[in-house]
Formats: structure tokens, sequence, C-alpha cells
């Protein structure tokens, strides 16, 4: 089988057409019409296996993650999905891993709307590179250089379960909690509708206190976090302490959970919508992140880990 | 030095700003502005160590060269570049080499006009992925499908050069030729030249024959191609016979030089203003591609190699 030949068997018959996309598949480029009033964003992300996923994993769960994670760049913009092209390296051609590969392709890319538009097919060690696009009405991107003095911080949904199961996972014992490994909800909604309202946002890929650093430096501010009103994710608790729970959620990655700044007059209208959004501190001139207690009293901040590469 | 410093030290200095760009490196997404009633077209290209290029090969040259070919897509489709992101794997951090290879990132980006938009950097082996972006006005863009029965079919410069190189660069001999295998010429200019006037065109990756079989597929037509007005390079005749020479033009990958089928009307004045512009043959109704001689008699065709992955 070769190169057109499994493009044209495994990856077809991913039928979502989103209405932006002139042009599928097939050419040497895909075309995509935005609409007056509106840019295109877009964002490139690779997996490799043993580094960003088990060597053996499933290759459904394979697709199903890595498209979420690509798509939770879209949402941390708040856009609107478009499509996406895929890089796929395969150390060999293997009809059912394609078949569940696609399928899991398949799922992902209809719960965000989001056509296959391109792509490339080549043999090497087992990498995914993602590119998604999506739209934005000009100059209303929620960008990670915003966030203002006074600002509360919020995150989109409760945190930990992701980096809580990554354990299981890598042990091959099944858990009910994988499922927010294996199938993040990037929180399009949610960032579309803080479009106009939020100052800065992104998403939690490396953990809340390295991407809430990451959003604290790019706005050239501080920020204080009080640790008992993170939402951990109570489900940890069958499986940790309170201490190692509140940990994961501080320092685990994978959550693709929005973490943004919002001004304190839309809160209200944010939770009556967003049920699960959660006020955990305030944006501070003080150009470092803290973290409090329920009695305001500074605590150490846990060792920040974030995934290093080199 | 982490993933962030490596970006911030080597990438942040590819200064080369295009004015579509309202967001460059450094966000959740890059975004783009496109005109009213003009579209954007992408596309991703992966290169793999020791598929694509020689796993030892310098990195100035790999980052030349691999620019070069994923712009050559947006050549194929008649675009204005805009810009680029990269997802790099490399097995370990060397300053020389990223610095290398940041050079030639930086001398393909002014050539072609396009800013580097973000990027991912991953530990794993060697390996890069490119997704170009363009734009072309409203269904304007030349694809492959769009051949019609007695069009020219030209190719837009000389051929067979890159793939007569090749084998002195596996043995890591020098060749004044090489240039054409490490810095290939997508032709930007000739494909916008060629918009509302080629009915359907793509870039030479795979060989004359194998990309022009692609195309009628595509189209849905035949081609006769006349041996003796394919332009082979004149310069692989200080190497190889005649015979071998034009096998290369016909069956040799790499030289990106576009392939387009054009209304007798327009020929000279697209020769005029493209003088290495040579018309080899015409698009027939025979739903097959057959080759000819002077003399209009048919020749076999060699064997269509292109690369098979698997």
């Amino acid at each position: 089988m070769n190169e057109f030949s499994i493009i044209s068997k495994f990856f077809k018959n991913l039928t979502i057409a989103n209405k932006q996309v002139t042009l599928g598949i097939g050419d040497d480029c895909a075309a995509i019409k935005i609409p007056p009033n509106y840019e295109l964003v877009t964002s490139i992300d690779t997996l490799v296996s043993g580094v960003h996923f088990p060597p053996n994993c499933c290759a459904y769960n394979l697709a199903t993650r890595s498209l979420a994670c690509a798509t939770s760049d879209l949402a941390a913009m708040g856009a609107e999905p478009i499509g996406f092209t895929l890089a796929l390296t395969l150390p060999c051609i293997n009809s059912d891993w394609l078949q569940d590969f696609s399928c899991g392709l398949k799922f992902s890319a209809e719960q965000f709307n989001l056509q296959l538009i391109g792509g490339d097919l080549t043999s090497g060690s087992l990498s995914l590179t993602f590119s998604v696009f999506g739209m934005t009405p000009l100059a209303k991107s929620i960008k990670r250089n915003g966030a203002q003095v006074g600002d509360l911080l919020c995150v989109g949904d409760k945190l930990g379960a992701a980096a809580g199961v990554l354990p299981f996972i890598l042990n091959n014992a099944k858990n009910p909690l994988e499922h927010y490994y294996w199938q993040p909800k990037p929180q399009l909604e949610l960032g579309k509708y803080l479009q106009g309202k939020a100052h800065a946002m992104l998403d939690i890929s490396d953990g809340l206190l390295a991407d809430c650093t990451h959003l604290i430096t790019a706005s050239k501010v501080g920020a204080q976090i009080n640790l008992a009103k993170i939402p951990v994710h109570p489900k940890l608790l069958n499986y940790y302490s309170l201490d190692k729970a509140q940990n994961l959620a501080l320092t685990g990655g994978d959550d693709y959970v929005l973490l943004f700044c919002l001004p304190a007059q839309y809160l209200n209208d944010v939770q009556r919508k967003f049920n699960n959004v959660v006020n955990i501190g305030a944006i501070t001139n003080s150009n470092k992140l803290t973290l409090i207690d329920a009695n305001g009293n500074n605590i150490k901040l846990p060792q920040i880990k974030g995934y290093q590469h080199f």
C-alpha cells in the first residue's frame, strides 16, 4: 500500500465539512475562506512516541488525544474551529492501527467541527504533527499578554485528573479517569464566550503554575493564587491524599482547561453560563506568582515541573 | 537550555515581517489577516532524517532546502507567501547546529518573504514539519484538476539537476550543482503570473512523469510529452550520458519546478516574461501519459519511481 492509497483508504472518509474550507485534501495546498472582519488563527503541535504518549498506546486514543491537544490552542484564543492538517510519520503500515487511528480522528474532528484539509505521510519513527486552523473576529483573539492588575484569575474546569491518571496509563492499568487523559475537552465554547471579556487567556497544558507563569511573564504582571480555591478534581481523592491531589492540580499538565484573566464585573455572567468556572486568585503588580492558603498566608510554591524536553 | 530559551535565542531573530501577520510567535496561536476577496492557502510537509535528507547533512542546507520544498507548494497554487510554522524534533541540543539552522532558515524566509509565526520544539529523532501559509485571490488558486484537452503542457525551468547531484551529496563529494538540491528555487513569481491563465498546475517534487501522472489523474485527461523538448539541465552532461540525463529529468525528483497546463494563446506572453518556460507536450483525451520522440514515435516510458515510503 503506498502513500496515496493509504490516504485514500483511511483518511478521505473523514467527511466533516466546514463551510470555510474551499479546497480540501488532494492538491498542493488546501484553501480556507475567512469572512470579512475575521482573521485566521493557527497553531502547530508535534507529539512524539515515548515523549508525549506511551509507545504502545492504542491508536484510537492517540488520535483523540492529539487532535484535542492541538484544538485546545484554538480554544485558548477564543477561536471558532475550521480545519486541520496532519503530518503523520509511521515506522510501518499496519491496517488495523490505521483504521483505529482514523476512527479516533473522525470522532474528535466531528466533536470539534474540524475538517481534515491536508496532510503528509512519511516513514520514520512514530510522530504526529497537527496544524489547526480557526478564526476570530479581527483583533478579538484573546492573547497571553493582556492581563491587568486587579483582574480575577479563573480556571474553566477542575484540574489534575489527567496527570493523576497518567501513572495508571503508564502501568497499563485500567482506570475510570483515563478519558481525562485520552479525550480531553478543549473549552471551545467558553473560549469564544470570553471574547471581549477576558483580558488574557491560555490553556493549561504544562500545569497550572507553569502556565500561569507563562501568562504573567507575557503580561508583565504578577498573580496570587489561593490554594483553597483551586478546583482539584474530586475523584483524585479516591487515589491520592489531598496534598498530593492539590499538587497534581498545581503542577500536573495535560488538563487542557482554560486559564484566564477576567474583570470582576463579568464573573457572575460567566459562571451562570459555565458552571465549572472558578475564580482562583487575582492578577497583582508584584511581577511574581504567589500561592496563599485560606488564611491568606504565603505557601512555598511546589517545584514547577512543566515538561523539559532537553 | 530549555525549549523556551532555545526558541528565544535561535528563532526570535528571524525578523522578516509579513504585513498579513497580525500575531506572530509566542502565543497559543498565530493570527493572519486575509484581505477581502482573497483566501488563505496552506500546506504541511515533513522531512525525516535518513528518508528526506542525509542524516549528517549541514544544518544550514537542511533549513534552506526544507523551507524551499514547503514553499514550492505555495508557488504551485499561484499564491503570495505570508508565513510559516515549524515543528522541529531534535535528538539533542547542539548550539552550533541550531545557529547554522537558524541562519539557513533566515536566508530562505527572507528570500520568500515568509514570516516565522509559530512552532513547536520537541525531543526525538531528527525531523522537521513545516506548515506554510499564503494567499490567492478568491477562487483563483491553480489546482491540479483543471487541465483541458488541447492545453499545452509546460515546465517552468530545466529539469534533473537536483536528482543528478544527489549521488554526489550522498557520497559527501563536493559538486558545483549541489545548490540545485540544497537551495531549490520555488517558482513563486511564475506561479502568480499564471493565475487566470494556466488551467492546472503542480510543482515537480516526485519527478516529471510521476507528477504529470498526478495531474492528469486529478484532471481525468491524458498527456503526451515530447522527449526532445524536455529541458534537460545541460550541466548534467558533464557527469552523465544524454540518455541518463534525460532519465533524470523524467524520473528524478526534487527540482521544484512548476508543471502547468496552458491554453496556447498565452505561451508567447509567458515565455517573454519567463525565459526558461518550455512547452514539452500537450493534454490529450487518452487518459494516459505517453512519451514520443522527435519524429512523433511512441517511446516506452521509463519506470516511474517517485519515492515509495512504504
